[in-house]
């Protein structure tokens, strides 16, 4: 595919597929093995045991499908319900969309709480629903914790607070697609029951590991949920745990070593710096959006995402142009605008193996093609609001002070 | 994980994950990209029309699911079935257990025909059952074309032929997940209607990458299957074929690059070369089992499978311990015994990216295991006979002559 | 050593090592082979004829040294020059000092004329040694195109012009280190007979091979020249190329898989375009400096180097503390002072394969730094001017279009 | 170069370049670096400590130079002696005799004891040189460990008997270059001076890094050496080492990344087993060949050597015939006669970074290429008598048990 060769290093902003950090593609670098072999045995045990401290669970049982985030949404869904059950479920752009669109097709019975884009999950709504279910319902809540369309994060101690206070048994299933390993997230804090995330994420992994993680109350209902279901079927997984086979048919040798990886380096880096440093890059960029004299998608300061910040633009720009034009000139991969904003926004995504100068770059480059499509930026203020901020709160890098 | 360390290559002759060449490995040593750059929609045409011809279709359609055999199995069912219908299908050995299990879990009605494990499909049951489906109640004949577990290879041609004398449209969805890439198939030929394999096996990439290719009778049974799906349903990915955006959800960049390299390899050897060379390896196999004085578990010389050969051991030798010592003592990682006949064979898989030296050097290290575990090999015997065939029936690589 | 780990890519900025394009790092992923292979010898016979293109010489003799730049200098003199042989040299900067350095430890009798480091060659000096050079003791002149301590280019044309005028026959001899594949370079044309350089600058390839280019006059030359040689001789690779056996000891052949595609990237972009690029981003770090209120090292326009920029500092600034905090802190590269600029200026190396965002994220980085280590820089200033420049002056990426 | 393309791995049985191990080749896969960062000076501390266990040496000095083996042969001359020295230089094959010739070419008066080709060095004209130069003439003797073209191990403890018995003060610089790693080396013990090898043979890197080892006498001599030298001066290092710099010039730093790799495997294998291990194939080697009734190069089993096994073949066979089919048919690279044995002896290299069922596979390999070239062996035959010896001596991988 050389006919699309560009010089330098390609600036991958898309909020995922991220940056896969050397080492971890040094990681995968490899020949097969045999996945029934003792070596690959003991490094699943370390990562399933690793990856509960990504998710904050000690309770939580996880489970590393050979999938996409697309397929651990369904495997979250028909493992812990029947098809007819009523569930709640939040639309707030266009992965919820998506979702919502999966939830019909398995024939859940699914209750759309819709909130303009820009704005999180509407818990108003779902605090009314959760009081008048008194026969309880409802059996499970479906939101995402990121919603990457519009950079959005839905508070999910909330959700939780609503549960406890009408004493509702509803499950609470959470798309941390983008979230997970970027954001803080403390599923048995927050009494999160399924949490789901995939690898090409703030993992910073090739796509194709759809990362499950259920909880005790999860775990039950999947004893009696009806969907039929068979690749996705945690029941093979837990049985394989219980014998310590660990896998019911073939896992990627080759991302279970790239976890192994990325694990190491999330716990090298500290985890809480490694969310300290998606804040701060949040942060950064925020403030060159707003030298920019744009806005963000995202309506309200608290729902301001960590890993990716949707920019509205001008009605007078196509927001795709933006997109194609860093891409062609810059060699800046952004997001583009999907669905009901399509044309109207583009997306940085600051997820990942990322640090400040990679995103300084970035907004250096948005800059130019803002300018390149015609908007009257100042060349420069994005990056000086960005650098401002940078420079006063990045710690030197621990490991080298 | 470097307390399994071993000196030297490991040799790995497991039925799949089998040898990934350096140019594949090299291919997918990358950095993640943008999944909806104009790059990654280029490579994708590429590969769906490259891939049709290694399943020797014109008319069917690939699907390259982010999943295992076990979930293109299933992507094959849901998309054709609906729950209730009546499929038959051939119990030879543990994956067609497996995928009748599946079957089973996914409320199919499954019509279970068993043989003798080392036996082939009971073809002729098949054609009493067909002959008197009048009314076309069977759905669906689910078949593998190689079962893995005892080295049997089905003549589809038969069943194509049963089919046809009684006019009967039952789909024919077949499991080629260890012999697309190694033995002869020609889906279009042979009116197949659905096959299914994986990335792991003759392709010799890393697991990850479940394909799926329907034939137009497979098509049209997909708009009206009832069986709930949605991560494995075709129609997203005809959505997309349509759009030319190709993908539903985000595939793995590392495995399109990869098997744009595996296929590059393959039309460089010759496609017929390969399947020549996996019959001269599995010939060869063969000749040295005969020469051990042991048994293949495939009962039939028309059934013997070119991809892998399962040995059976005396009855006071536990297959397990040859497995184990091979791999603790030679570096050689074979495939034990799997349900019926663990314990009692182990295989040998010659399948993928392997020449004959590699074969050679795997037989001499069987040999010395058997010598290991007890059983009265003469050391060499087995490398003789395969030595004498491979000698006169390995032509000089085309490119070097 | 991962106690130094950082987070993100490092920002590789010093004026070589320079960063490896990722299809180079790929082509060098590889197991050794037997390089007396047929595989090599064709490989090398490529790379000796397209090296030829990027000295721009089709009378010149390449060869491919397993050694450093610092090797290759010595094959270039040892090869051409007898001990006691008069060579002018001139000393502007830390490499060619050191260049002398060697020259004197070889026992030439070298003389040499000094600039004021930030200052080029001093041709009048030049030209009168050279008028009153009768009986032509002077054998050869040796001069650094690009001093990579200062940042100053020589202008060759100049040189050749003053041997012309005189009809003197010394051998111009020239350092094109961090030169050749970054600034525009003309062997024929110009009239030089002997070039040397190494990999791992603007080829982008890890460090191991130096390169050296003989044109006739030098091929000549080293019949009589009566330096002791062993390794460095010439007549050992002269003699294999005739033999067409090309390599008198062993050659690395992952340095030239690399080189093959490191040249390959080269002719997609096209290499004027590379040369462009390289005067793009080097105009644009020199407004950077200028809006910062720095000095370039470098003291005249007509000297500018296209490679690398040299910042001076004020005096109360030490320019060592900028390049450790840029490390520690921003994981950022930079060159420091060497010799008798240490401490005094830091260095930007804008060579190899680089785009425009890598160097702005760069200078963001400097401008924190700065900020950091107490200059009062106004923040984004030197993004600003660059940006303002690239923004104007990027082309599109020609396969992008 | 996809012209030469062979399905499967290449075998690689050269002696030298050798197969690298997948832990090396993932650890130099990776972008350049600043080779002035703490990062390259702490890993470079530690490859000086570490390299030495490999020489066993507590009182040398290594040098890791950006090199071949003959780059690393004429530092070992030019640091010690002066033009016109006296040098006792055993020539017994064709890397001795090239050895010798660069030793004429540095202007050393050369005294050289030629033996027949498959004879080791003799020692007793040693013995009588010594014994005769009472006014210590000699100023070192120059003798290869193992001489690669004939498979033959001079014993190294009885050279140095001889000078003690005299008290000669003659150093000793030995070239092993394809001992070191594979074969028993104790640089103190023996009174070694100077040591030479390089990176692409036992120590299984990329060809690049000639490797120094330099005794305290060694480095006494270097003071008053009159030699030119520049690049491969050891003084540079010496001063480098002193100031912690380490590196007088960029050296790769992927080899270094590699060498630490590949020592932690000798490590981690134990460097007594993986002498042991040479010492096994070496065996298994010979007697295959005696199996094929074929003879050893090597005249006495006291030489042979445990790095390569040099085969003759009859009269009216061309060893290189052998050689070109056995690449042609098998993917199968073995070692050519070179020089005084060119066509009459082919070389099974049985070093580096192997295991036994790598080299049962090239024994097959061989004797078919034996048969196809006319040789009436019997097939199995050497593979037969390997087997026999490795499987009775080969012990489990210690971190498998």
């Amino acid at each position: 595919m050389g006919h699309f060769y560009g010089h330098g290093r390609n600036h991958l902003f898309v909020p995922g597929p991220t940056n896969i950090p050397e080492e971890v593609i040094r990681a995968m670098n490899r020949n097969n093995e045999n996945h029934r072999s003792p070596v690959i045995t003991a490094l699943t045990k370390t990562l399933l045991d690793d990856i509960k401290k990504i998710f904050k669970t000690t309770s939580g049982i996880p489970f590393l499908i050979p999938t996409t985030g697309t397929g651990a949404w369904e495997s979250a869904l028909t493992n812990t319900c029947s098809p007819g059950d009523r569930i709640v479920s939040f639309l707030i752009g266009q992965f919820s969309f998506l979702w919502i669109e999966q939830q019909k097709q398995l024939n859940f019975n699914v209750d759309v709480v819709e909130s303009e884009w820009g704005q999180g999950a509407d818990l108003d709504i779902l605090a009314s629903k959760i009081a008048s279910d008194k026969t309880h319902t409802i059996k499970a809540l479906c939101i995402v914790h990121n919603e990457t369309t519009t950079g959005v994060t839905n508070d999910l101690t909330k959700v939780r607070k609503i549960l406890d206070e009408f004493n509702h048994p509803a499950l609470v299933i959470v798309d941390a697609v983008s979230s997970i390993g970027a954001l803080d997230f403390r599923m048995d804090e927050w009494g999160v029951d399924v949490v789901v995330t995939s690898s090409q994420k703030a993992l910073s992994l090739p796509t194709g590991m759809g990362i499950v993680c259920a909880g005790p109350k999860a775990i039950e209902a999947s004893k009696s949920a009806k969907s039929l279901r068979a690749f996705f079927n945690w029941n093979g997984y837990l049985k394989c745990y219980k014998s310590e086979t660990y896998w019911p048919y073939t896992p990627s040798i080759h991302l279970l070593y790239g976890l192994r990886a990325a694990l190491d380096l999330i716990f090298e880096e500290g985890y809480e710096n490694v969310i300290l440093r998606h804040n701060r890059l949040a942060k950064a960029t925020r403030l060159a959006v707003e030298a920019w004299g744009l806005k963000n998608c995202c309506q309200k300061e608290e729902c301001y995402s960590a890993s990716v910040t949707a920019v509205v633009v001008p009605p007078n720009i196509d927001s795709g142009e933006i997109v194609i034009k860093a891409w062609k000139k810059y060699n800046l991969s952004l997001g583009v605008g999907l669905n009901k904003v399509a044309g109207k926004v583009f997306r940085i995504g600051h997820i990942g193996h990322l640090n400040e100068l990679q995103l300084l770059g970035c907004l250096a480059g948005v800059e130019m093609t803002l300018k390149d499509v015609g908007y009257p930026v100042k060349l420069g203020s994005g990056v000086a609001a960005a650098s401002a901020y940078l420079q006063n709160n990045t710690p030197f890098i621990p490991s080298r002070i």
